[in-house]
């Protein structure tokens, strides 16, 4: 393992989207969310991820220089046209009149379009929070899910975040998770390792529970977690961050890629609540009563969903990240 | 088994709230609620419920005749504080506010205050996709979910409703489940039958998972489902559909109703969003993807969420409902 300051760490990031020829602004915004994925122990969402990024606008999949175009839909709607862009610069170009829109409204959705999207929902999220705004964000991705009693992939991996501020700058309360049992790139490793997958992981050609990781990947599918409930809940990212937005579900998505294993190319929709204007004068009364429930969670000993990545960025703010030597050189392969 | 027309069931339903005292409004609108559940076989959700309605009112916990009150209090937010009644006339009374901002500004939210709650939110969706809207209901209940990795009661059942609004007649996509992994009926089943509960319903006192139905209820906790998943969901409806509208949470709740065994005191937060703001002339053209996406999930053998619903509820239409004997003589006793 190499140790790179956050400092190195980002410097690296930028200068290879410089190289490839991403502008300035995308330079930056995608920059912050590798760094943020990095410092936070996401490493699967951090400085790895520019492998797939140049890949991405290697395979004509990406436009380096898309300037995302903010609409006024509605007092309470946004739309951000990201024009084939990566979805960072598009959710920063947004925010702003999302969250004028939330205030003056009390809630309000942003609905970005035909963007390239890898990022962690956490990262926007937090932006949200520190705006004192509860939050609500979900997307699809690519059809590798089959529908709870089914045998063929529909859903994509399809996560869903929310993010609730807290006072005296506590971090937030936010959870972000796939709405399928376990991550594609975890069966992966299954499969290379030749070991068999724990039961609910995925179903074959035939919807039968299914723990041969090269048959669930290629010939059958994937499941989504919690049974019924989450196949539900993914049909409801397919729709709300699809259809109703305008933009592609997963299924539209894998076909638009064509198999050129790009990242994914669809919308993202996200809902920003105002407490102050749900709540008014008795906002403060009420939001205490909120941080009686976290500590009613914390005191019987479980976690707050994002706890173990509070404790890598506190770790990484003091330490750096340490990343594989083989990734690192990689990453300078992309300098040259 | 005892047969009855819809026509029957409905007038045994209401002669029994009226002669309980609840006003003519309630009359109609918890007796359709009660109509709904047992015409669609959820008959958790039908007549049996008003044993409980008239405990409730005899424990005092539930206003026969409130009268809600609808607050405009902000361009995207109603407010309905039902001073203590059945959420029926609440969200009734709040409804044509919802759907009017909702189409205004894209998005909206309605908040029901301090009512009295066992409505399934199906019925509520319904009448929200009736309206060409698309919505999402969550509320609160009382404690008896332990957060993941957690022992003591905390978060309540927790039920998330989605409702998606479908072309040319068709009947809407809704789904409608409990956070919970089960609910807490099944575990009482279980108990009075000696049998051991399936893996991830509960957990003792410890925390540790446990199949002992009577430790689960009295010393321990129901579990969510999804592990992790699922209670990052229930501690989101427990902040969103409580401190963010001023409400209770389910451990609040519990406290409130202090041992009376009545029906639930609590809030409700409903959002609704308007695919005709949100896409303009091309609703039309993106709302037929929606329908592409339903017909792949049925394609392959899969089920959509509320198709078991649709078929009981075809055959009560013809057939009338069967309720048991001795329900018939419990409910029938009440109008002595």
């Amino acid at each position: 393992m190499l140790r790179l300051t956050l400092e190195q760490a980002e410097e690296l990031a930028q200068a290879i989207l410089r190289r490839h020829g991403f502008s300035e602004a995308y330079v930056r915004a995608i920059g912050t969310t590798l760094l943020a994925g990095e410092r936070d122990g996401c490493t699967s969402h951090g400085l790895y991820r520019l492998l797939g990024i140049v890949r991405t606008l290697k395979a004509g999949k990406v436009e380096p220089c898309a300037e995302p175009q903010v609409i006024d839909q509605a007092p309470g709607l946004v739309r951000v046209e990201a024009h084939g862009g990566f979805s960072q610069l598009a959710f920063a170009a947004g925010l702003p009149l999302l969250a004028e829109k939330a205030r003056a409204t009390g809630i309000a959705a942003l609905a970005i379009n035909r963007c390239v999207h890898f990022s962690a929902l956490w990262v926007e999220l937090e932006a949200l929070t520190e705006l004192g705004l509860v939050a609500l964000a979900c997307n699809p991705t690519q059809a590798y899910v089959a529908p709870a009693g089914g045998s063929r992939p529909l859903f994509g991996t399809n996560p869903i975040a929310f993010g609730w501020p807290r006072p005296q700058g506590q971090q937030p309360f936010i959870f972000d998770f796939a709405t399928s049992a376990i991550a594609r790139g975890d069966i992966e490793l299954h499969r290379r390792a030749g070991t068999p997958l724990p039961p609910g992981w995925g179903v074959d050609r035939h919807g039968q529970p299914c723990s041969d990781a090269a048959e669930v990947l290629d010939q059958g599918a994937m499941l989504a977690f919690g049974g019924h409930k989450g196949s539900a809940l993914a049909a409801m990212v397919e729709l709300i961050a699809g259809p109703l937005i305008g933009d592609l579900t997963s299924a539209e998505s894998l076909a638009f890629d064509d198999g050129s294993q790009g990242l994914p190319f669809h919308g993202e929709l996200i809902i920003a609540m105002d407490p102050q204007r749900f709540l008014g004068p008795a906002a403060e009364q009420h939001l205490a009563r909120a941080e009686v429930l976290f500590e009613a969670i914390q005191g019987q000993g479980a976690r707050l969903p994002s706890q173990r990545r509070y404790a890598a960025r506190a770790r990484s703010l003091e330490q750096g990240v340490a990343i594989p030597r083989a990734l690192y050189d990689d990453l300078r392969a992309l300098l040259d």
